[in-house]
């Protein structure tokens, strides 16, 4: 079965949450644009039922990501945190949870090498599966700068329905 | 320093969470004798602020995990779901979590040796703790039986302060 | 030494084996083309020892594995169960076995992604080696579908003297 | 449920391979008492349906492990390799395939220590579960010398149907 | 903040070492023409304080990367390997020690794929952070041959200041 | 062949390192009881080449313990930072280096449980092998406490020709 095939028996919607990680974003210090980037594009294709910004702080982090979740969220995506500085926790927060972890870093990474070149070394984006019982949540850990945002945005919006297909089945 | 001095800088109190992890639990199929004992023991020690009974389900178990912690809790006991059945996922669901895992789970084993003998290879009790930022937190996951949770309770009793002293620092 | 002359040195010839991972295939509900793809064209190269159908179960996964290791095989394909369903385990299955991963999923997602965009996130294609005292094994683990196979065995057909010359120093 | 009805509602027999991983062993430099003592206490339980000697060699380790299984072992027991040698491969070869570790190694190193004592740091015994759609085989590893073997074998006598009820749940 | 930005707050300069991995080099049987190509084009941008020639070998890697370490390297960049044969021990060696993984080897590889084609799945490049209380070290893992020193070092020198900057932080 | 027939056979005599991580040590504030101990002792069996006080800081552990191994150690003990709080890295640090853990660690907390009782659930005690080419290095790392690294040195002083024999085969 081809790609496109696929992509038609896939769900027609999903209920996405969106969490911000940026100490400055949490303190009021800088205003967040990433986060309501994600849910105006996603918002096209799924119902936005969560969004909070949080420091980068590995417990409040979690928080947020399973209130989420218990939201009903089908998809999650974080924005920020996934850099190499000494605070940059959130891929080793959630990326222990993942039941299997996606090829979106490689995509990710393989499309910002066309757009900046050899900085992409600097950026640690991933995302992957939790699987319940019967839930599956998938989650995208994106960087915290909007170009970034736009680039993982695109391949999200390109192939959610499906990764919720697969991962469902 | 021996350990007696240790324990006398530790906390006076704390607060802890309850989870219960059972499918006929979460059903109302069978009585939680369990988790209301660890809520009894160690409200002798600190304050009691979250209880919740959830299924087999590691998306059910993170959240409660989360929710006790967002309540305040510094303790989160678990019981249920150490076993070694294809349905036994909380040591799975919350170990790969843990920033540092203490040697509870050998120490559990040793005790229970004294008191079951060989049986005791059935058993993956284990503790550890989640760092945030400036908070902490410390997870015992125990067997869901009564006698389990009855030996478990001594260790965690013994050395809950002392933990938490030292975690904190 | 150039990448050319390295493979001047590489062996003449290898035994092969291919696995083809499909619940549906190994009921006969659907018809095997993958695989046989896969022995029609390693035969231009090597000697093919062993194939068989299994389901999408490790255990039958790896009874297979070794059975083509028995027969001789240098060299393993499977095809099949790379993707993010919840029966998807031929990765879980074979990677830790390896004792050194290639990086032949990145090589073969960078195709990937030339060949269908952003859709490659789904697949988790991967290969390495498995060493005894003196023998090697190399395995790579591609997914199900023909065109996928296809876009494998170039980077296969290309690449398996040099790496078995290497593999085995 | 106490321990003793756990064990009236478990299986009444199973059957077993047994593996033999020694270089003289395999080369006939040595008589290999350990396996036909294991094949013989554990015949007063079950059914014995493999036996092999294999060098201390990965792939000559997992694929006389996949044989004993395809031949329908529920039970592996491995003697040898388990120590602290260069060649000492079996729990490296053998462990990344357990879906659950069960707490064997410790059990059995409590009761070494009380035999042996401090000799009881260089041996890393250990047991699992690998875990099928459908079949569970439970793999023990013990030493090789015959008092490990029988410290190992009143273990498994004690626990064997036990390990084997839940591990099918 | 654009990646421009970024890199104008870097840090203007850095202390770096060179150790060539390799057992003929060791032994004087090769001229090592990879590591004086590394501090030739590295004194560019930064001052070179440690130059050593190790053998394929764990302990003598570690004594040297420590050493270039204790000579105040902020930047160690090892030569030499990175390949897929029985000797190569250099990623086995470092990674472990790494606190963040940079997303380098992909980078290096997707170059790499313009360069040479499939045969970029027998590298196994890598870099990452060392972290002390204070101080931080980056450390690059490239292959032996010149040609792969030489696209390695144009992502190093193009990205060596931002890493720092970010991973001081 | 019994542990003690075992024990003749072992090397007569060995080099040691000893290694005490201590901020408060490092910077004079507290005088070292334990490293001057764990020399005495080990005096009694082999050579000492090296002694060093050094923080909680992972770069200047790891510089210490090549330093160590560079002198000539074949066995490096460590005394401090094996416990729960934030600063406590010697573990973190050094256990990803080892080819092979050793059961070290059970036994010192199955001793430990006799002495201290349920504090044992605090000490991560461990020991391992790391391996070169020819050469074998084996590390313990004990706490701090001098009631911890005498029942720490008892075991070593018991087992460390046991140990370093079977390494070296």
């Amino acid at each position: 079965m081809g790609v496109e095939e696929h992509k038609k028996e896939a769900p027609k919607t999903f209920k996405f949450g969106v969490i911000t990680v940026s100490d400055k974003g949490a303190k009021g210090e800088r205003e967040d644009k990433s986060g309501p980037l994600i849910i105006e594009e996603l918002s096209k294709l799924g119902e936005h039922v969560y969004y909070k910004i949080v420091p980068d702080d590995k417990i409040e982090v979690l928080i947020a990501l399973f209130e989420a979740i218990k939201s009903g969220a089908d998809v999650v995506v974080t924005t920020g945190g996934t850099g190499i500085t000494r605070r940059d926790i959130t891929i080793e927060s959630i990326k222990p949870l993942f039941d299997k972890e996606l090829s979106f870093g490689e995509v990710f990474r393989a499309k910002s090498y066309e757009e900046v070149g050899y900085a992409t070394v600097l950026t640690r984006a991933t995302a992957g599966i939790i699987r319940g019982q019967e839930r599956i949540v998938v989650v995208f850990s994106l960087p915290g700068s909007v170009n970034a945002v736009k680039t993982g945005l695109e391949i999200i919006k390109s192939e959610v329905f499906h990764i919720l297909k697969h991962a469902r089945e």
